[in-house]
């Protein structure tokens, strides 16, 4: 039997490969609940400081599993008790991504679509390989991606949500990037060294500080500005006790490396 | 007596054309009141999925009726009280837009100034002509676009739209596309053609589906994300219920085009 | 002994420099309380419209003074009282920039990072000289931008500011204007000349109806739609009670220049 999910540590760098290629790594019950299994042993794994995030296959992840959801209307209240457990779930997945103390990197290639395409926008970070189309496409089969959205719509300008949701059309990598639904696009060839650089250059830094400013990120986003300065500046006067910044500080200013301890 | 508003129903797509070309189909009094009532209309009308609105002669619309207003000093009060309800049913119409349940399009061409660049914000998708300026250049005549702008910084990033305030200055529809108040950019003699194509790839959806969708899109964006994804997710278990949505899957699933009954 | 912030008032202009070349213009505890006194007595001072921000010598401004936070563990409390103090004091001179009655824009060259690209996010507008680079780098040195990050990711999409945040990597001016940090991008050697002409294009409007509109829009943008329609209404009604709006509108009907009396 083959693992749903690969977890390679890269040093300090957990890769997480979505396996299930046969189905473009549909995001199944079992899918949905190894990535939060991965996800609840990560948020405690001191070891690791950041995560990439990718798929097996000719994809990264085509959204949920139609066959497994169309077999759930078996049940006699036609699978009413299962869909509202189900969205449930898999919005929990999504939202343990930003409360994940490391950052997570989608690396996107082939289609990100439906879920798939919230698992992108979920993520902090995204790279993408050229030729890579993203689409919240479910409107084509009758079943509008009202979760995607959610985090769609908190990555990219609201008419470029709104066009993408109601026609079901794809936009490229390059698209994905000029709205803000990626940070970064490369050849298909380079992708796995780019989002490896990428999360090695962060994984480089101090460790508390990067999980301190996370937490801070998406903590002030939706305060309004003067709540929003009140709790980041705390934040920072924490974050200038530590030995470790006062130390990097110093080198800084001295123009040597670091001496961290941790 | 010619119609300040013409309505054409090319099957499921309603085209509304603001026709007084001669005040660059200025928002006065009546034309409010006729586009109010027209989308009252439409909100009810379960035969048009999609509507495009647009604007005969040279210019999509040039904002309010700056003749109208001024005759309004003759009143006892200068005018207080006709300037205070005219911005409260001028706000109300554009918010109308939003909340019909069917997707409306923005088809964009000559100016689209002050009340009228609202107008296309207001939209939830718009295309342009190549060659369409957008301002809100109330600023120049002393007059600071202040209703405009709600709908305006909802759409581009804040420093966009307070240069385009406080300058009066126009952008062109490249640039509009780049910063997210419209979606496409065509020539002109492509402009209806590419309009009504959009509105027509939404209208072969399943209505209900985007109708949920839409209405979805505007309740969860200004939540918090946990709230937003319990709202969404309440909306997709619904969807999933339906007789046309279980078809339109299984039809996805069996590779050939949903029988859908609506 | 040097000021430290220089004003020169270039008729409704004023232009102040940042003038502590040496330390690239560090905000130190000295230069905060100098804008923090520059601003409040900007802000009654009817004589000025525009104000203009920039730094002399090669950069804008490399952020907080370094030297004199390290020497602030000397205190008993290790510094504890002081950072507090210190970053409540820097978060409310960025929030004294969207509360001034006049537009303020950033005039930034050579490098703007750390609480310095948090004053380019934090003004208005901004015009930068091609060549720039902007960055939130505190990680670099085991400090976390938390504080800069409150105005950078109110200006440029999540992901961007994620990745400056986390990467510590600058980005160049062409990209800042792409993702909405800065309004435009000319030469080092125009910049001066971009900045003044966009200051004086803003200075020759009607003062009252930008300075009511400045306000109007830093009130609106936090508020849901329908609230943010209920308050612009009532400014909008407002500013059509002004005699210089009277006489605005009635210039621009009559396309004569306005006779303003302010």
């Amino acid at each position: 039997m083959t693992d749903l999910l690969l977890r390679e540590d890269l040093g300090p760098v957990a890769r997480l490969t979505l396996n299930a290629p046969t189905s473009l790594n549909a995001l199944s019950d079992a899918m949905l609940g190894t990535l939060t299994e991965a996800f609840a042993r990560l948020a405690t794994d001191s070891s690791i400081r950041v995560v990439i995030l990718r798929g097996a296959g000719k994809a990264f992840c085509a959204g949920h599993d139609l066959k497994e959801m169309q077999a759930a209307r078996a049940a006699p209240d036609k699978g009413a008790a299962y869909f509202a457990d189900l969205f449930t779930r898999c919005g929990a997945m999504m939202q343990a991504i930003p409360a994940l103390p490391q950052p997570v990197i989608a690396e996107v290639h082939g289609i990100a679509t439906a879920a798939g395409c919230q698992l992108v926008a979920s993520c902090d970070l995204a790279v993408a390989a050229a030729g890579t189309r993203f689409g919240v496409n479910g409107v084509n089969i009758g079943l509008f991606c009202s979760t995607p959205m959610v985090a769609l719509s908190r990555n990219v300008p609201a008419k470029v949500a709104f066009e993408m949701l109601t026609t079901g059309e794809f936009i490229d990598a390059e698209r994905a990037r000029e709205v803000g639904l990626v940070n970064r696009v490369v050849q298909q060839g380079d992708l796995e060294q780019e989002s490896l650089r990428l999360a090695q250059t962060i994984a480089a830094k101090l460790g508390a500080a990067v999980k301190i400013g996370k937490r801070a990120f998406y903590d002030q986003l939706p305060l309004p500005l003067a709540e929003a300065y009140a709790h980041t500046a705390a934040v920072m006067a924490e974050n200038m006790l530590w030995r470790d910044t006062q130390e990097g500080i110093q080198a800084f200013l001295e123009k040597r490396p670091p001496d961290w301890q941790v």
